[in-house]
């Protein structure tokens, strides 16, 4: 948890690029969140106009209303766990251990710096990309914060950029590639291995052998699943390997939080789960957010407000989640070693990337403007899809 | 593809046990189909009266009418493949050829046999019951065919088992443990992405590396994956262990085949993707059958003659299919290390075993009668789920 949640002016890097080399750049994509209540309002609207992230009849005024409408209770839920949303202080911590990490274990493409790019709030694309063609930047890496490919995440997130640089006459500036993907990226494994076992302790001992391990990620709409989406996929395979690290110590399981209606959603539904687990007389979960990898509103009140709740009042006796990735060293390092290993790599991207779902309708999708050619780069990287053995 | 479909009666085991000890006797398994035109109504039957796969209102009755409708068509789907479903002839190959490497690799609980349990084909688990109990088998391994858990196939199977023992009066008889799943063993994956290099080298060099690699599974009820189901979790592990296997060389997607109406299922839907590759102009596709280990009519008649007919019809220049694990010596090696392990591992059953679906309304899941508490096992096991180094 941050110490504070002031917001802090985007000043993206903590040391000054003093050499003659030009920085290489790490765009962290996010989803950002609101950092005051005063945020939460336009943060909603670029939520509910996004038709990448929700396709909604007449987007322009129904998303409006949708946003205005909900802004107040979402105020109240931010305003419970201390204000705003902690996505942008955690995203500066992990960036500047990140690009530390990084000018140690790839000073040939040193220095780096990380800019931080949110789809709905600030920073948004176009101040990182200021930001960058400031600071002299040439060559820069796309690196979603997602470890999992949706989308209505990391495709959403890309296709900002794209239009953004196209907006801002920026195509020229940068030579582009990306981390679109890392599920099983050992590193990142690791570290959220690591955060399972912070999240054991918290039980009693006599009870720790029995808990069981409630993986939760973002649902998605089943209209998305159908259309091909990689992230059902992807997610269960991140549960896999982690369950693989921890040689199949607990008992686990797999659901989806976060549904808004009226559309169906991928389940099954973690509510429903706890619910039911309850009926069970199940006494000891631990619920591992595993498709986001900073804390935001929905682990600090979903998950610790009104999924506990919820456990309370079904029966289960201790109800406890795994840390966020937030600052831990560990993942600090597996950020670094993801990038290292891309930029060593010359890859352009995964060689998912351009694989449009089955069911896209929008031609925007997948695109990479500006490709870093010149750098040798050649198309499809296996890099980050965790293949590669550890550095 | 086996030479002739002549029904063979039920031997099980190619050498007899002659020595002193009893023997090890692994029972596999599966779903079954029906080797004749005239046993395809009584399959139809067992299927839709077998509420732990299909519920129904008023199974006895609209079980069977639904049985009796589907039939004729069915019939004519087998005798367009053949006459009857190959996977009891698989079923033994694979079984001969698996007890005689388990003999070698695996002396001190030699001698092996295997016998054959299938769901709604001949043999059905009395059938096994009878002959192990013939055979002087004391300790017993009920060893799943599917490589990943769900509860309408290895669930259903292993609950048919525990009613049958306590049927027959054997509960006294035979000491049990389980391989209740193996969705990323290491030797099944190598066996796979064998198949899946088998399946490339069937498309003109010049277009291999343009080929999408399909990855098709049978689909499950919604319902079943609201109730909390493992399938679709360790399916999409599999999915991504072959790929890491293969390097992610090419682009891949998962899709589940064969829906029955008026169900909802999970998707995306193999034809539907299909339909959508051949709008996308994709010229050159290869399917994966993952969740099933044997040739069988969802690969014989609804990929090759199917799915073949209408990727013609919207274009797909080469739509090809891996071939099936079958015989494959290296699938057999498999299926001899994950019982090899299995028995070295002392342990009742995987991790998962005892877990019960949150939404489960079935008393008799999870259940083990008789377990192998005499020679010496534990509960929970990791062995079979894949994190094991190969032997």
């Amino acid at each position: 948890m941050p110490d504070s949640l002031v917001p802090i002016a985007p000043s993206y890097n903590g040391h000054l690029h003093t050499g003659p080399t030009a920085p290489t750049a790490i765009l962290m994509l996010n989803l950002g969140g609101p950092q005051t209540a005063d945020d939460v309002g336009p943060y909603l609207e670029r939520m509910f106009l996004d038709r990448e992230l929700i396709p909604l009849p007449f987007q322009e005024r129904l998303g409006r209303f949708i946003a205005r409408r909900r802004t107040p209770k979402i105020q109240k839920k931010y305003a419970q766990i201390g204000g705003g949303s902690p996505i942008y202080y955690w995203t500066q911590r992990q960036g500047q251990q990140m690009v530390k990490w990084l000018d140690q274990i790839s000073p040939e493409t040193a220095p780096h710096r990380f800019y931080i790019a949110f789809r709905y709030a600030d920073p948004l694309t176009a101040d990182a990309l200021h930001q960058m063609k400031a600071d002299g930047v040439r060559r820069a890496v796309a690196f979603t914060q997602y470890p999992q490919w949706s989308c209505s995440t990391t495709g959403a997130s890309l296709n900002e950029l794209w239009r953004e640089i196209l907006r801002l006459g920026l195509r020229d500036a940068f030579a582009w590639s990306l981390i679109d993907r890392w599920p099983t990226h050992p590193a990142f494994i690791e570290a959220m291995a690591g955060k399972i076992c912070e999240g054991l302790a918290q039980f009693p001992p006599a009870e720790r052998d029995s808990v069981l391990l409630l993986f939760s990620a973002h649902s998605l709409p089943l209209s998305v699943v159908e259309r091909g989406d990689a992230y059902p996929q992807e997610v269960a395979a991140t549960v896999q390997a982690v369950m693989q690290r921890l040689d199949f110590s607990h008992e686990f399981l797999l659901a989806y939080q976060s549904e808004i209606k009226p559309f169906k959603w991928l389940g099954p539904s973690t509510e429903q789960v706890i619910r039911k687990l309850g009926a069970q007389r199940r006494r000891n979960v631990l619920i591992v957010p595993i498709a986001f990898t900073s804390d935001h509103i929905e682990t600090l009140h979903e998950i610790d407000i009104e999924f506990a709740e919820l456990a309370r009042e079904v029966g289960i006796a201790n109800f406890k989640r795994a840390p966020a990735l937030n600052d831990d060293p560990r993942f600090a390092r597996a950020l670094a070693q993801i990038v290292a290993e891309h930029l060593r790599g010359n890859r352009l991207y995964s060689t998912q990337y351009k694989l449009r779902c089955p069911g896209c309708q929008n031609p925007m999708c997948r695109t990479l403007l500006s490709p870093a050619k010149d750098i040798g780069c050649a198309e499809g990287s296996p890099a980050a899809e965790g293949q590669l053995s550890a550095a």
